[in-house]
């Protein structure tokens, strides 16, 4: 095993693990959690379960109800962290959505961030050699929530051959046009706003990245970071004009948290193991 | 209303609030936690859940999943707080398992904690008050989880009359012989071993008090604290010698934790459904 288990719970009649292991990418310790439904040596794929501003590797697989929807199926969940952590880089520690716990899912070429804020090579590189390595995944789907979102539509698009299927909740899906990704990226990427384009999913559709597949959004109405955040209506005109499949489901009433997640996880999985269990 | 709503989340169809009140048995502001599976008028009974050491409101609401097994019924969850809080009384911040966080379901008799630790009270009659005031139920379950199962049980023996159905996760059955029961008994209630015996299943059992209904109680048999804290055989042995009807449910491979109470809080919530919805 490249990794080494730090806390273990039975769930569901599978296990819930949590795991850290060395980062290529990252160049430091990275955390995981994962939920496996059924012997190690029946796991056949994984949902790469990408987190949002603010969290951990915990969130997800505490609060989301996925180890539920999976039982009594091949295919386990895997919940990154959501950036390095304890590297101390100047600045990296002051606010909420920049820095720890904010990695945004890109490779950083700005000097503080370059050696190390490097989520887009993490996920895509270290964390699938390790799932065909060590869990014997091979096939994959990805999903996340709001920057974790934003981190599977774009991984999704540049990558579609590896993915069997894509979703996200509440995705930022045009950060070069959200204050958000307007920080993150001049942090990570400084001022060349072509390289932002290609961390951006209603950008790499326009550029001509196509996913075979539907892109499915959850998106909640009475979400506070709708309107000047998500832009998830920039999403359903770049797909519509780029007749790139989409279904975006608005929901009435409810918010930005685990608690709407919770409440269409299982649509969610349920999509992507119509992909995976076959 | 008698109580103020802090945060309010659409989930699983129906809304989960975090509010507070004030309580006339803790002379405190308690906070609490609900999810209404069905529209405010349509609710006509409530399960409570009783939460354990160093939890708060929030734990069960967030990591049960009891929303998703809830939906469709006319059932509410209620989830208090697990003891007053911010009082600055001294020794009561200096362990996880005793005072704050740690209020032991009992009526405190002690000078430091009687004029404020009357969780017993705060339970039976403030938030039964609430429940029936505000929400407008009229039938009542009990649950909880170690501490809190503990607090399930007695109250249940105790007050048969006021509840449907009553179970528990993981209990602490038999706190008098337990070193967490002694501890909190002793600051709590002083020497009197009496006295002890009225917030004991097994010797409220041993005294007579009976429940009209199986007691219902799950029990991993990988969770560190069974042999030392919880004493699950203790309660067999004495509901068997007293004909009070129960069920232990030991889960090979399962621990303390909510991976374990989600696994099965399925299984208790159809349990108190049967009784609350008819």
């Amino acid at each position: 095993m490249s990794f080494e288990t730090l806390k273990r719970h039975k769930a569901f009649g599978g296990e819930t693990l949590f795991c850290q292991h060395q980062s290529a990418s990252t160049q430091t310790t990275m955390k995981f959690s994962v939920h496996k439904p059924c012997p190690p040596d029946q796991v056949d794929s994984a949902l790469i379960w990408l987190s949002g501003l603010t969290c951990t590797e915990e969130n997800f697989i505490t609060k989301a109800g996925a180890q539920k929807v999976l039982a009594g199926t091949t295919t386990m969940v895997i919940c990154p962290d959501t950036s390095p952590r304890g590297l101390g880089i100047p600045g990296s520690e002051d606010s909420y959505d920049f820095g720890t716990g904010a990695g945004f899912y890109l490779n950083a070429t700005t000097d503080l961030y370059k050696n190390n804020y490097n989520m887009y090579d993490y996920i895509t590189k270290d964390l699938v050699t390790l799932l065909k390595g060590d869990f014997g995944v091979s096939r994959f789907a990805i999903s996340g929530h709001s920057m974790g979102g934003h981190g599977a539509l774009v991984i999704g698009l540049r990558e579609p051959e590896l993915f069997a299927s894509v979703s996200a909740f509440s995705p930022i899906v045009n950060p070069v046009a959200s204050p958000w990704g307007q920080k993150a990226f001049t942090g990570y990427l400084g001022d060349d706003k072509e390289l932002w384009k290609q961390y951006d999913a209603c950008e790499l559709i326009e550029a001509g990245h196509r996913f075979n597949g539907t892109l499915l959004v959850e998106q909640g109405l009475s979400d506070d970071f709708l309107k000047e955040q998500l832009l998830t209506n920039n999403l359903e005109t770049t797909c519509s004009k780029a007749d790139q499949s989409f279904k975006v489901n608005y929901r009435e009433g409810y918010d930005h948290s685990y608690y709407f997640i919770s409440s269409f996880i299982e649509d969610h999985i349920q999509h992507h193991l119509q992909y995976l269990q076959n």
